[in-house]
């Protein structure tokens, strides 16, 4: 295949999305209803064996090997032209960014004083404002006269109040190099507040829930009246849940004790990062696909990680409702919370003190692309599964704030 | 004043217990009846200042300079015979031993094997195990013929499920070093315990409550049908709450980000268990009383630390609830637990979700050297201010153990 069936949304403008991590780039393609026509992946960038692939393509996109962030957007961007999924330039091009630190509360139009401001906030997210801003740069060359949007992870969360975003840690390191909790995933769990007031049929303002966005990496929040008021991620996306290869919450002497056994502060740092999590639990997967299946064989280390994985987050379940004064909804979401209808029930095992019970066969029933309740009629508080979009919510906000004035 | 009233208990014998803090030595001293007759506190040991006294005895007990922990419990047992407080030596001595590991799961009489399967405990608390034998060899020598006894901090937690002790680090953390929580304070928290069912008049073993030690240190403890089955604290002390010095809860990602402003792991060590907490978030001092008067006067950074402090007991009170089929009470004790009326109402206002409320007029009434229900009409559960007493729980178990026959 090298092109595709008449792009239908093309013809009217298209939406961009640039989510660059930290070696990889991915693109999606929306037309102006928001449906998605194309989506790119790029991996293993600045390596050497750099790929690029576009779904449903079967011809790889040409990379230079240890292609850059820039290289590859611009070699997908050709191929993207060439093959006929792109015949002019999009409508706007929304770009996630990871770190917005206390600047941005909300999603910005991109010119040259925010993209300092970007820049700025580098130091809280070394590893991803930069590919961030290599992406924001790039398609600005590419695309000089078209509105370039900034989403940030942590903007939604902006809304804490001081008694759940300080640590209490010396006054100067807030002050002076802004230590705090920021949270993540805010794209997410402020589609989990639309979604659930839409769900529940009230506005969002009136809408209080706690949103658990379950993916490879794993966050919570609690959303009161629309506003985030505590989350489970901090300073770095490295706090609070298990998640795939992140350890989430450790007791800080950790540091200290390990010292002690010839563990350094770095290498115990890439350990929390890479080789903790359900992958460290288990020693088998970072995937929680994989581990239940190992569990359902026998294989012990991975029941133990799925235990632990669910007690940490029941317990985070517990904590967020010492922000909140009423409950509408209980919100699984990302790939695990979808999907893992084991995940969702033994979680919810735990919270019978909590007023939370589930219907099995409803919870059985509801996976990615479902919208719907899985509590049962002992529940004092309804539970939904709501799939999740990111990329969506991000071609939303970048047309809306492309075109401000219609 | 030279010498005590002729002393009730010592006709009988008493019962004497030691505590070793890494830089302090507490010694008391009760009848077999577990009245308390006397109590010394020696400070700054190791130090130019280090001062002795036995409590309402004016005159210090002489100390070399510099004097070690052994040379200040050898000065002040001296005192204590001298100025009449013993006549003759204890019935059983015990002493809190801050770290048993996985190896004790209870208090033990104290023998050769005992005394190395302490040592061998070290590395998990370097601060107080080593000072905690220094106290152990000392009493031994001082009193070759009387029966010692460890009264772990660790032993009461030895039932938490793996779901709540293991972190989400490789497993060969665990397997090789122990890396998992041990949680601390035990000794208090089982007092809790019995007392709670005294108070309810139901067995230990049929009472489930959440446990909050509020002093110095501060940790919670949810305890199930008599076991403990979660807690806050867990390698190490440092962990959790918001204690008087000490952090709690951080971000991991906090050492590599401060790594980057020039402090480095020893450093933030230190910092994380001298110099945060309530000291400073409110950068004037550990002590709660201190900052609800300067709160009062409008200084806002205490109002802060008191916010910072209460929120995150609401939290942890919430995620305990998580490991509970059952909530017979809601504990408070500890310096702060017990004179704090106002940490009580303000930490009990995050929780009405939660199903608790507060009686303001019985919450104001009750404090040290009180027992008794603070929770309104409204509150699902009961919510108990009880005093705690380690030393005493201590001095019981030494009684009990060195009788073990009778």
């Amino acid at each position: 295949m090298t092109g595709p069936e008449p792009a239908s949304g093309d013809r009217q403008g298209t939406l961009l999305v640039v989510n660059c991590g930290s070696s990889t780039l991915k693109l999606a393609l929306f037309d102006l209803r928001l449906h998605k026509i194309a989506s790119v992946l790029a991996e293993k960038l600045e390596q050497f064996q750099a790929t690029a692939h576009i779904q449903g393509d079967p011809a790889p996109v040409p990379l230079p090997s240890h292609a850059s962030h820039r290289q590859a957007l611009e070699a997908v961007i050709q191929a993207l032209f060439e093959r006929g999924w792109l015949t002019q330039a999009p409508v706007a091009i929304g770009h996630r960014v990871v770190h917005g630190g206390e600047r941005f509360r909300q999603a910005v139009r991109i010119d040259d004083r925010t993209r300092e401001a970007i820049a700025d906030c580098a130091s809280l997210a070394p590893l991803h404002n930069p590919v961030n801003l290599a992406g924001i740069d790039s398609t600005r060359s590419l695309f000089p006269g078209v509105p370039q949007i900034a989403v940030f992870d942590t903007a939604f969360h902006q809304t804490l109040p001081p008694r759940a975003f300080l640590y209490a840690l010396p006054q100067r390191f807030y002050r002076q190099w802004g230590v705090r909790r920021y949270g993540f995933h805010g794209t997410s769990h402020a589609f989990m507040l639309t979604e659930t007031a839409r769900l529940l049929g009230q506005l969002p303002e009136q809408t209080s829930l706690i949103s658990a966005h379950l993916g490879n990496g794993c966050s919570i929040a609690a959303i009161d009246h629309g506003h985030s008021v505590d989350t489970s991620m901090g300073l770095t996306p490295l706090e609070g849940l298990v998640m795939g290869s992140r350890s989430g919450d450790v007791d800080p002497g950790l540091f200290d004790f390990l010292k002690t056994k010839g563990i350094g502060q770095d290498e115990l740092h890439r350990i929390l990062n890479e080789q903790s999590g359900l992958l460290g639990l288990s020693g088998q997967s970072n995937d929680m696909r994989t581990l239940c299946e190992l569990a359902d064989q026998g294989h012990e280390a991975s029941a133990t990680a799925i235990d632990v994985f669910c007690f940490r987050l029941a317990r985070y379940i517990g904590a967020m409702m010492a922000s909140l004064r009423r409950l509408d909804a209980l919100v699984f979401t990302g790939g695990i919370g979808e999907n893992s209808a084991r995940i969702r029930r033994q979680t919810l095992a735990s919270l019978g003190l909590l007023g939370f019970a589930v219907d099995p066969e409803r919870n059985s029933a509801h996976g990615r692309q479902s919208h719907g309740h899985i509590e049962s009629g002992a529940s004092r508080f309804p539970v939904l599964v709501i799939a999740t979009d990111e990329e969506r919510v991000i071609a939303g906000e970048s047309l809306r704030l492309a075109t401000p004035h219609t």
